[in-house]
């Protein structure tokens, strides 16, 4: 379907629970001129999202169009069907999981009511939660599921596609149970695993720890997230994700006899499965993932040097793809690395090194 | 110990091995003004790294200073005892594991022999490997293990710290198997975490893999790494890896039935312990991680645009931490991620809008 199809989202927006994923809606939404009016049971989320220009606080008079429910999962049931008999309007929620409420909220509400609700579930988020995280941009290119029951409007269905597309994200329409074995996937088992191995190193010696480079930090960044908002995820998704964790001790099993029998070619294979894995994650997109390289350069640390890095940058005319900073307080100058495409790098050095930069290959 | 205890690193310098590594190491050398001479079994390994200004082949007639055996685990012994035999440098491997070799070395060569042998083991390193993903920057600001034995000569110790302080990384001094056990924890059972969720990637419907988020992107993404060289460095490390994947197994057993059973308390417990585990990792530099705070600018996606942001980010004065750049070329603007610490983003963000940029919070 095109963008054309689409019914308008004219608003106003009603966002139950103004939390990370919530206000960032509603800011998304209240920079586009749609109004959107705020419910969340605390007082200080309410005025912190209200500050940061994401909305008013809900009246009883409000006629919403649209009705996001982003609350923790354990809740979202009882606020899809408060939104469902509180107004006229398309319900959506924005939960990690799509079956267990749908269920609920089917057989708490008649075939009309049921008939306006429509799950989605953005795949967006931070290990930070509240509504001090929030961004307009925390959807910025990214998937969001949407998952219409044997029952949703059509209309309905369109009016959240249409939200998602004003949030800049990317609509995929699944069912609410594909939906959570894909999560349990993508999402779920992976949390998991970094949960794992954090955990080994809750007590470990800081000799160890000391040793620590990018990669455990990159296994482990999501195993800082909320722990009771994770609970109430696995909880509700706990079918799928205990047999995935089946499946997972499986391979773990034989990981470990053919670590301990010293069988090359096993070992070999499991690890090549896992080659495999990461090649199969599409790029950042939905595009395929291209082959880039890094492009080191040292920039004293001083304001202006960045500008002008990036001025000589912009002049050779290469396309950046991304960008870290290795920031270090304890030195005059800072490394800047540059991602490129493959076939890129050694034009940009060559450029860089003729405009007197030192680059490091 | 500071730097004037430590022996001048005069050279020359011979790397055995020009992959990864061992090309990184001869690039901060050959930068420095010492001279590098090269062995490797590939000629083309041998011609990449001395097209990269990484040195020269090695000649019989070569008297180095310091032998770098940079090759795979598998042959690291071998490599270090032809090192002893046929020079008296110092000679050091950065091999992924030190209690195996320094044993197998032991058993080979005469103490004299022996005590100019000091293991160490930069924590830096790539999903990529080969002399072309070498950089001179690779070890910056990363710690480097420095794994002496016993015998070793205090001088012969001294030097390879000196090495690893010209390479610009935090030199560590451990035991060998000490060092052996930290690895297994922040990276072998983080990498093998990471290939047993890539492999439950592999076979998924596509439809599930179009979800993925950032957080499974980077907990699988040292999976990708090179099974040959994973293979060898687990069974040279079998037994530390092997008594943390039966406590990991142990908690999968725990987490598996705190999901089952629907035991809240124990899952929020374990989940607890992960947000532990990833607060117990040192920050980048060593120093304790800063919070930062993400401000978001919308750059139309031509290149003078990142030089006017960084100019104006310059002008206002404020550190900039790291910078992503969320690259789609699927659209004219583009948005750019400035991190900066928690309390600049207000100001940068009001600084950025009045002078004419569009920013989301």
């Amino acid at each position: 379907m095109t963008d054309d199809d689409l019914p308008a989202l004219t608003g106003p927006v009603e966002v139950v629970g103004a939390g990370l994923i919530g206000t960032s809606i509603a800011l998304v939404c209240s920079r586009l001129g749609i109004e959107v009016v705020l419910r969340d049971t605390s007082e200080e989320n309410l005025r912190t999202a209200h500050g940061l220009g994401a909305g008013r606080a809900a009246a009883p008079d409000d006629r919403p169009q649209l009705v996001v429910v982003a609350v923790p999962p354990a809740s979202v049931g009882d606020a899809i069907v408060d939104a469902l008999s509180r107004t006229g309007a398309v319900v959506t929620d924005v939960g990690s999981v799509k079956a267990a409420p749908f269920e609920e909220v089917a057989g708490r509400v008649g075939p009309d009511d049921l008939a306006r609700y429509v799950g989605s579930h953005p795949m967006a988020g931070s290990e930070r939660s509240g509504p001090l995280a929030a961004s307009a941009a925390l959807f910025d290119g990214r998937p969001w599921a949407v998952t219409p029951h044997p029952y949703a409007r059509p209309d309905a269905v369109r009016l959240v596609e249409a939200l998602v597309l004003e949030c800049g994200a990317a609509p995929l329409v699944m069912e609410p149970a594909e939906h959570d074995r894909a999560v349990a996937r993508i999402s779920h088992l992976p949390h998991l695993a970094a949960v794992l191995v954090a955990g080994r190193l809750a007590a470990a010696p800081a000799e160890h720890l000391a040793l620590s480079g990018q990669g455990v930090r990159d296994v482990t960044r999501v195993a800082a997230s909320d722990p009771e908002l994770w609970q109430q995820i696995l909880e509700a998704n706990s079918e799928a994700v205990l047999d995935l964790l089946a499946e997972v001790r499986a391979d773990l099993d034989a990981l470990m006899s053919a670590v301990a029998s010293d069988s090359g070619p096993d070992l070999v294979e499991i690890l090549t499965r896992g080659n495999a894995g990461t090649a199969a994650i599409p790029g950042k997109h939905g595009g395929p993932a291209r082959p880039t390289r890094s492009v080191f350069v040292a920039v004293p640390d001083h304001p202006g040097e960045l500008a002008r890095l990036f001025g000589d940058a912009g002049e050779i005319g290469i396309n950046i793809e991304d960008v870290h900073i290795d920031h270090d307080p304890g030195r005059p100058v800072g490394l800047t690395e540059l991602v490129v495409e493959r076939g890129s790098a050694e034009p940009l050095l060559a450029a860089l090194e003729s405009r007197g930069w030192t680059t490091h290959r």
